[in-house]
C-alpha cells in the first residue's frame, strides 16, 4: 500500500484550500488529456512502461543465471542507472538472489580503476545501457570493458559477455550491436532515460539481480490503471501537479524529498534526476525564455535532523517537504532495560527503534509544521516490490502532468549540450574545437591561484 | 596543495569586483577580530583545534591495535560522525591499515539490525561520542550495543569495549563514564560538534583506523597560520565569507558543491552541516527576525552532469557553485585504440580516463560560466590528509567569519530542539508530553489518505 498525504502543505504560510484547483480544473484536465492523446499517438512511451512484457526478459535472466556468471558490472550513467539503482537498494537480501550487481556510473579514474581491479572478468556479464550510443562516460567504460575482458576470455570468447540496451534503430552502440554477436535489449524510442525504469533498461540488471520485476512492474500498473480515468486522473496526479506548482510560485523553490528508511534514498536519487532535468528549463513551448524549475534536495533522517534540519526550521521559507514514511520495517531491534539508565533516558527503555524511529519523523514533521513550513508524506504500508513500483509511477505522472501545465517540453534535457561540447573540444574533437576556448573563458578558469590555502 | 579559485564568482550575472569589499573592509576586519578575541578568551575552541595534541591519542589507539579488536564501532550522529566519515572517505586503503570501521549514525531499525548482525561483539570496540550525552540516537544505540557487548563477553569484561567521547564535565554520558571504567576523551566545552572534527571525536576513530592523524592536523594548522596576520585573514577567510554574503543577497541562495572525485564526497557531507546549521538561522543576536541561510547541496560530477545539470543550466538563477577538483588521481586507465571505434568517439582513444573527467568538469564549470552562473572552485594538487585538513580548516573559517559578518550565532542550533521534544513526548516522556499534540495538528498529520495510490 502506498498513499500520499498532503494536507500538510496546507496551512498558515503554505497553499490555501479554496486557491487550489480541483481535479474539474480546465488546465488541469487539459494537462492529463494532452498526456494522454501524445500516448495514444506513440509519441510518448512512459505510460505504457509497466506493461513492458517480462516473461522474455525474466526467462533470459534465469537462462543466464544457470551459466557461470557470478557478477554483472552495469555501465550507465544518470537515466541509465539510477532506476536499477534505487529499485535494487530498496530491496531485501531475498530479492538479490542472482547476480551481485555493480554499477560503473561515475568516471572517477580511481572508482573505475578498482572496479575492473576487482571483478573478475572471465565470471563478469558486462550489461551497457545508453540510449543515444554516444554518451562518453559510458562508452569510455566500456572499451575499457572490452578490451579487459578480451584480455582475459581472448577475443573469441569476448562477445558473449556483453549485454546492449539501446535505441531499436539509432546510434553508435546499435551499430556495433549489429556487427557482434552481442545480447541485446531496447530503450523504446519514445521512453526517455529518466522515465525508463521499467523497460529493459532497469529491467534487465534487476532481473539479473534476481529482483521479482513481475511485481514491480505490477505495482506501476496498479498505481496507473486506479487513477486512470480523466476524472480521477485530474484529481490524483493533476492536483497533485499543481500544488507543486503553486507552492513554487508562491516562493517554495526547493523540494526537500526526506526519507525515513535507508532503503528508500535511492528513490530519492532517482527522483533528484526526474524532477530536475524535466522540469528545470529555460524556455517554455513557445520559446519564450521562463528559466524555471525546482530544485530537488535529497534528506536523510534521522541523520538529517543533525545537519539540515536547523536550516529547515529557522532558514528562509523556500523550501518544502516530501517525508518518505514506511509503517511496518523488516527488522528491529528493542533498547534495553537497564538500572543506569539516566532519567533523560528512562522512557526509551523497551522501545523499539521502529517506534523511537517514527516518532522522530513525526517530530521533525509536527516542527515544520508548527514553523509554517509546507509539508506532505508519502506513506509506504511496507517497502515491496509494489510499493516501489507504484512510487516510480506516481513520480512519472505527476512530472509529467506538471510539466504540461507548465508548458515546457519535460522530455528533453538541452542545457547539458553546451558542457558536452566544451568537453569534447578539450579532448581533441575538431568539430568541437570551437567550444575548448569557453573552458578558458575569464568567469571559468578554476586555474588562477585566489587563495593559497596550503 | 590546495588553492581556491573565485574568480568565476564575477562577472556577467555574478559579482562585480568593485562591489566586494576588500581585506581592509571595516566589516570584514571587525568580524576576524571578533573571532580572534572570542578564541583568545576562550569562548570560542575551534580555531585552536588544529593544535590538538596527537601523540597521546595516537599511542592510546596504538595500543588499541596491538590488542584483539577488528573492528570499531562509531555510534555517533551528526558533528559526531561526520568529521571521521568524511576524512576516512578521502583516505586511500594505505591510510586504513587499523581497524575496520563502521558508523551507526542513522536509526533506521533494519540499518541498525544488520550491523549488530553483522559484526562480531567480541572483537568489536565501541566508540561512543556525544557531547551532550543525551542525543536520543546515539544513546538508543549505545544502549543496544552495551547489552550485545555484554551478552557476548558478560557483564564484567565488557567495560573494556567501550570508549566514551564527550564533555569533559557534563552530561548522562559523562556520568556514566565516572561509574565505569571505560576509556574516555574529552569534546572540549568550547567546540561544538560541527567544528570538532579536529577533536577526540574525530581523531579517535581516524586514528583507531589507523589514519594519519598528525598529517591532518599539519594540514590544518598550515592553513590557519599561513593566513593568521589580521589583514591576511581579513582580505582571505573574510572576502571569501564576504563573496557568500553577497550572492546570497544578490538571490543566490543555494550552493551547490560539486564535487568530482568520488573520494572528496564526504567532505560535502560533512560542509552541508557544517555550513546549513551554522548559518541557517531564524534570529540575530539583537533577537530579530531574519529567517537568514543559504541551501548547501551536494552534486558528484560526472553522475549529476546526468541528472542536475539541466536545471543548474536552465532553471532559476538562485545557485552558485563550487567546484571539488583534483589534480592527481592514484589510479587511472586508459581507453584503449579500437578499429570499431565509432568516428563519434575517434578523439577519445588513447587518452586518460583522468583526462576525460577533467575536460568533463571543465565543460560544466565553462558552460556554468557562459549561462551566467558564478562558479568557484577548490583545487586539490592531490587528496591527502594535508590537503583534507587544510580543506576543513578553511571551511571552519569561512563559516565563522561569515556568521559572524551576518551578526548571528554560528555556534548554535536552537530550531532542532522542537522536533525532538516532540519525539520524547510521543515516546511517553512526562515532561515533554504537551508537545506531542503538535505531530497531530491538521498540518502535520502525514496520516490521511489523500490519495491511495496503491
Amino acid at each position: 500500500m502506498l498513499r500520499y498525504d498532503t494536507s500538510g502543505l496546507y496551512g498558515r504560510d503554505g497553499l490555501t484550500k479554496s486557491d487550489v484547483p480541483g481535479g474539474d480544473d480546465e488546465q488541469i484536465r487539459k494537462a492529463v488529456e494532452q498526456l494522454y492523446q501524445r500516448t495514444e499517438s506513440g509519441e510518448l512511451g512512459f505510460m505504457d512502461t509497466p506493461d513492458t512484457s517480462f516473461e522474455p526478459i525474466q526467462a533470459w535472466a534465469d537462462e543466464r543465471l544457470h551459466e557461470e556468471w557470478k557478477a554483472q558490472l552495469v555501465i550507465g550513467i544518470g537515466g541509465s542507472s539510477l532506476g536499477a539503482r534505487a529499485v535494487l537498494s530498496s530491496a531485501l537480501p531475498a530479492h538479490k538472489r542472482g547476480l551481485d550487481t555493480y554499477i560503473a556510473d561515475n568516471l572517477d579514474p580511481e572508482t573505475v580503476d578498482r572496479l575492473f581491479s576487482f571483478l573478475d572478468p572471465k565470471t563478469t556479464l558486462v550489461v551497457v545501457i545508453t540510449k543515444s550510443g554516444t554518451t562518453v562516460e559510458t562508452m569510455s567504460q566500456f572499451w575499457i570493458a572490452r578490451q579487459w575482458i578480451a584480455d582475459a576470455v581472448g577475443e573469441d570468447r569476448a562477445d558473449r559477455h556483453f549485454v546492449a540496451i539501446t535505441d531499436p534503430e539509432k546510434g553508435e552502440l546499435r551499430k556495433l550491436v549489429d556487427q557482434h554477436r552481442w545480447f541485446d535489449f531496447e530503450v523504446p524510442s519514445n521512453v526517455g532515460g529518466r522515465f525508463s525504469v521499467l523497460t529493459p533498461v532497469g529491467l534487465i540488471p534487476l532481473a539479473l539481480a534476481g529482483y521479482p520485476i513481475d511485481e514491480l512492474l505490477a505495482g506501476a500498473r496498479d498505481a496507473r490503471d486506479r487513477h486512470r480515468q480523466l476524472d480521477d486522473a485530474a484529481q490524483s496526479w493533476g492536483v497533485a501537479a499543481a500544488e507543486h506548482l503553486m507552492l513554487a510560485e508562491g516562493g517554495y523553490q526547493q523540494l526537500v524529498m526526506m526519507t525515513y528508511a535507508d532503503r528508500l534514498q535511492g528513490l530519492v536519487d532517482w527522483f533528484r534526476q526526474l524532477w530536475a532535468e524535466s522540469l528545470g528549463k529555460a524556455k517554455n513551448r513557445n520559446g519564450e525564455l521562463v528559466n524555471v524549475g525546482i530544485t530537488p534536495i535529497k534528506a536523510v533522517g534521522v541523520v538529517d535532523q543533525h545537519s539540515q534540519v536547523q536550516l529547515y526550521m529557522e532558514g528562509p521559507k523556500n523550501k518544502y517537504f516530501s517525508f518518505l514514511e514506511v509503517e511496518q520495517f523488516e527488522r528491529d531491534r528493542i533498547i534495553p532495560e537497564s538500572p543506569n539508565m539516566p532519567d533523560a533516558l528512562a522512557h526509551l527503555q523497551g522501545r523499539r527503534l521502529s517506534e523511537v524511529f517514527a516518532a522522530e519523523l513525526k517530530g521533525t514533521r509536527g516542527a515544520l509544521a508548527e514553523s509554517g513550513r509546507p509539508t506532505s508524506t508519502w506513506r509506504f504500508d511496507r517497502i515491496t516490490p509494489r510499493s516501489v513500483g507504484a512510487f516510480l509511477f506516481s513520480w512519472q505522472m505527476i512530472t509529467a502532468v506538471a510539466g504540461e501545465m507548465m508548458d515546457i517540453n519535460a522530455f528533453d534535457q538541452p542545457g547539458v549540450e553546451l558542457g558536452k561540447q566544451i568537453a569534447h573540444g578539450l579532448l581533441g574533437q575538431d568539430k568541437t574545437r570551437k567550444f575548448a576556448d569557453l573552458a578558458r573563458s575569464p568567469s571559468a578558469t578554476g586555474t588562477k591561484t585566489v587563495l593559497q590555502v596550503l
